[in-house]
């Protein structure tokens, strides 16, 4: 793995010891697909990370978006990973009255899915704790997840099943646990809002703008979802994997989701 | 600043460009006050760092103890802070199959509060938001700290306060921004429960072990706090800041504040 590190605009070999990411999870990422060069869907990855420094206070630089074209122009295929952090601080939360954000290029291999779980399906299960509600935080992309981290490891002890049905709090359904969920009921798209936890993922954000079919945001429960015509998980790195089986219920995969697949199958293909 | 890191037992210079603590705040930390080389309330620290490595399946390395002795025998005064990581990782959130955890000691100048707030009081006024409820998290002290990052710097653009009263989404109070919250009713030492959200500070810890009056953890509302006889925030680096004004509320400095003054002293003073 190669990383390339940023203070400002001083190329450095390594983080700060007191890096901010490291004491406070004081950052932002976006995990980038890239095929022969090309960065999928990469004008949405770059609006939530500008969104989310807007939300946080970190300067978005305008030599960000420079550096990420320059790894791409590569040619490379595999995963771009993007950090960002506050950078340097004192100890104490408090921002330093100046900030130089850290930013982080990093290729990584393309994770290998079994090519059934796009064709024919996965199985999922339900998360054994509901993520907490911030709407100061809800759907940017920041570096805080021990939710997500523990979710993770909690879905490898069922090695059965490839992602979560995760619920916030009032037991509405939000999210998997590294990808959005949608579902499709008399013919609408419906994904949950990501307003008060969850990330705004930049596929599902696509899929909001361009879909094959009319497309809401709705608050929907696990009983929902048992009663949908069609179920699937979405993100910018696998696609769309259609839900074969949750709880008692099993799902052929449906015309539907075969479309959405269809659509956005441009979006992924190499220029 | 000085900065020692070691993954397992191996002394490093840097942080790993791939380390789990930039990358998720995958981690904990202790912020351990030191008079000349004894280290306040060392015991407590310890054991909430155990405890938070329990909760997140990061593995506590018997050496961290002997290494936070070794960096007492200096004889220093100052702020010890210990940061512990999950280590390194791959893409994604899935924990390694073998964790080597990360662990970093450095030094810091105590911060220089004015005396005032010890001996006659703070303002305090009301945090922004309310704290997400994760009782998957809550009462460690991990590095997920963008909400104190957040409210913090919305402390500080009120420079006439020196803390927040921060509430959960339910109106309850929880604790302050970097202290915890307690008050007197009626001759009872009370503080908020700390199992849905918070931080269990160190000093928290102490205080409800062994304060100089009868002591009960109490679900409280802001109500409670404009009701309450006394009230104050405690930590382990500053010890007691009684409150002396809190929205149309003042208070004298109480009895019971300056017993439990009296009471922390020696637990603060070089050995």
């Amino acid at each position: 793995m190669t990383t390339l590190i940023w203070y400002g605009d001083e190329a450095v070999s390594h983080w700060a010891v007191d890096d901010r990411g490291i004491a406070y999870g004081d950052g932002l990422f976006e995990t980038l697909r890239v095929e022969a060069g090309r960065g999928i869907l990469l004008a949405g990855h770059l609006q939530r990370l500008q969104q989310g420094c807007l939300q946080l206070g970190i300067p978005f630089l305008a030599s960000w978006p420079q550096r990420i074209a320059d790894a791409l122009a590569s040619g490379k295929t595999g995963i771009l990973r993007v950090q960002v952090t506050r950078g340097r601080g004192g100890r104490g939360y408090q921002s330093p009255s100046v900030i130089t954000p850290g930013f982080a290029l990093s290729w990584h291999e393309r994770p290998q899915y079994p090519a059934q779980y796009t064709q024919w399906g996965i199985r999922v299960a339900d998360a054994p704790f509901a993520l907490a509600s911030q709407p100061a935080l809800a759907g940017i992309k920041h570096s805080n997840r021990l939710e997500q981290v523990l979710l993770r490891d909690a879905l490898a002890t069922q090695p059965q099943c490839q992602e979560l049905v995760v619920c916030n709090q009032a037991g509405e359904v939000v999210e998997g646990v590294f990808s959005n969920l949608f579902m499709i009921r008399a013919g609408v798209l419906l994904t949950p809002p990501v307003t008060q936890c969850g990330v705004a993922g930049v596929l599902r954000e696509a899929l909001l703008a361009d879909a094959p079919l009319p497309v809401e945001v709705a608050t929907l429960t696990p009983s929902d979802l048992l009663a949908a015509d069609e179920v699937f998980f979405a993100n910018s790195v696998m696609g769309i994997w259609p839900v074969a089986t949750y709880r008692e219920r099993a799902w052929p995969v449906g015309e539907y989701t075969r479309q959405c697949q269809a659509h956005i199958a441009p979006w992924f293909a190499p220029e």
